[in-house]
């Protein structure tokens, strides 16, 4: 049973779990877990493995339109260093801070692997599930799409300091809870695009009784100016941002007629990428989009 | 820079955290990780290690008087096994019934060794902390120590059935509400009876204008009658139960005239162990009780 067969078996057992992130009496709650072979290339400080980790969690609480309140991290390691550690709660901190959410605190575990645990805590009274897509509504996406494919090739390219930057997202908190008066749907893009469009599509479609579909166009896709720095390759460039995911920005639907005022009351860039049809069909440029992208 | 120390820096860094949860506009949150080598012995079952895990973070709300909300887990393990992944949310959601609180799912991941990450959310408008424990006061504790020692000990005889029984153990989540109107400081036994009281000791002298210590008698104690299926030994009986830890009972301070009130609210068996002394001292039957336990 791979990953993705995994969490569909625990949403089952779960019941109407497998948003972003739970949602009870007004609260939602969400849970991460993250380590060094698949999340932390070699050369990621810690405090970028703080900032990033918590905000993760955080990015799925704006993925619900929720205010964020609180975070905490379990933090595992094969020694603790003290100034690691301290750079890694400075890196939770400061993104919380940076989101108006407070640190808590943590646990503390010795592992063989540098492995973090990370949840969040958000509130609201109205959140913004997957589904709820609407055939006609406008598909759009916050900020720009491919800096943490761009921050990889970095990594391995040895430019260490300009590949953490590049690694430290600002969740959406803030963004997610203006749109939340206007989305229909919304996630964030930790799967990559394509596969955000495909859960969307899913939820939307099981949620309703219309089939939920997308067409995307790459015109306009807001591929951040760091993957440019990693290839000149413009196929290249539209991939990184369409499938790698981990960039944390959000993936909503709106209604045509809310796209002005919602623009005005982000504040982060949004962009229309594509628009819902009532087919189960995801295309790009009027190509199949296929379900792939980066599994955690 | 040893784990109790890296969770001192922990606690500086992050202020008033550092009890057994943290406290944030009336929500108390707590985060544990635990992982196969340290915390699940050979023979334990999934849902054993389900119920076990999300436990000890109920434990931790319990710890504080609140009542539990919900709770998630982060699974992560080499393969998904269907039925192991199924047992384990049994056993999480299972636990989560036993006190009230909701189990609202969690997140996967990949990983050589199988850890699994949980956090619990509680509610309460009066917090106990660690802190308060007043001279003249009785130390009490509730239900059994020993029950996770002598778990072990039939994990390593191949008594896996009765040893799984006694690892899953019920959090004092209803008793820690009812304890919170009278209790002066509470936490929970996690760490073994003897370190509880160090801590409770060094919270309580660090707030007040008193040093607060603790005299213990070893005849009261209650000592859990699987531990005289492990050993026929009292000193060693006595050992396991004071330094094991990992029963999560609730040990906490009481003025001496709330005893009778409180042992009839309460709806497990509370015992009388000692008093609290205007002392730095910690002793059993007047010996000085170290502080020594599970580290974690």
């Amino acid at each position: 049973m791979d990953e993705r067969a995994a969490l569909a078996l625990l949403e089952t057992e779960l019941g109407p779990a497998g948003d972003d992130a739970a949602v009870v009496d007004g609260q939602v709650m969400t849970t991460d877990m993250l380590h060094e072979t698949t999340d932390f290339p070699a050369g990621t400080t810690r405090y970028t493995a703080g900032w990033r980790s918590v905000g993760a969690s955080l990015s799925d609480v704006a993925a619900m339109g929720a205010e964020a309140t609180a975070a905490v991290a379990a933090y595992a390691a094969p020694t603790f260093d003290r100034a690691e550690l301290e750079a890694f709660v400075r890196g939770a901190s400061d993104v919380c801070e940076a989101v108006g959410a407070e640190y808590v605190g943590g646990d503390l575990d010795d592992h063989t692997e540098f492995t973090v645990a990370t949840t969040a805590l958000g509130r609201t009274d109205a959140p913004v599930f997957r589904s709820g897509a609407r055939p006609g509504d406008a598909v759009c996406v916050t900020g720009t799409l491919g800096r943490s494919a761009a921050a990889l090739e970095l990594f391995e390219r040895g430019d260490l300091e300009r590949a953490n930057e590049l690694f430290r997202f600002e969740p959406r908190v803030a963004a997610g809870r203006a749109i939340a008066a206007y989305a229909t749907a919304m996630m964030d893009s930790s799967d990559g695009l394509a596969r955000s469009l495909h859960q969307l599509s899913e939820a939307s479609s099981r949620e309703c009784e219309y089939e939920c579909g997308f067409a995307v166009e790459s015109d306009p896709l807001p591929i951040d100016d760091s993957v440019r720095e990693v290839t000149e390759d413009e196929a290249a460039a539209l991939e990184l941002a369409t499938t790698f995911g981990e960039d944390f920005e959000l993936v909503f639907t709106v209604p045509e007629d809310a796209i002005a005022e919602l623009t005005e009351e982000v504040d982060v860039p949004v962009t229309v990428i594509g628009s819902v049809l009532e087919s189960a069909e995801i295309t790009l440029d009027g190509e199949t989009l296929a379900d792939r992208g980066y599994t955690h």
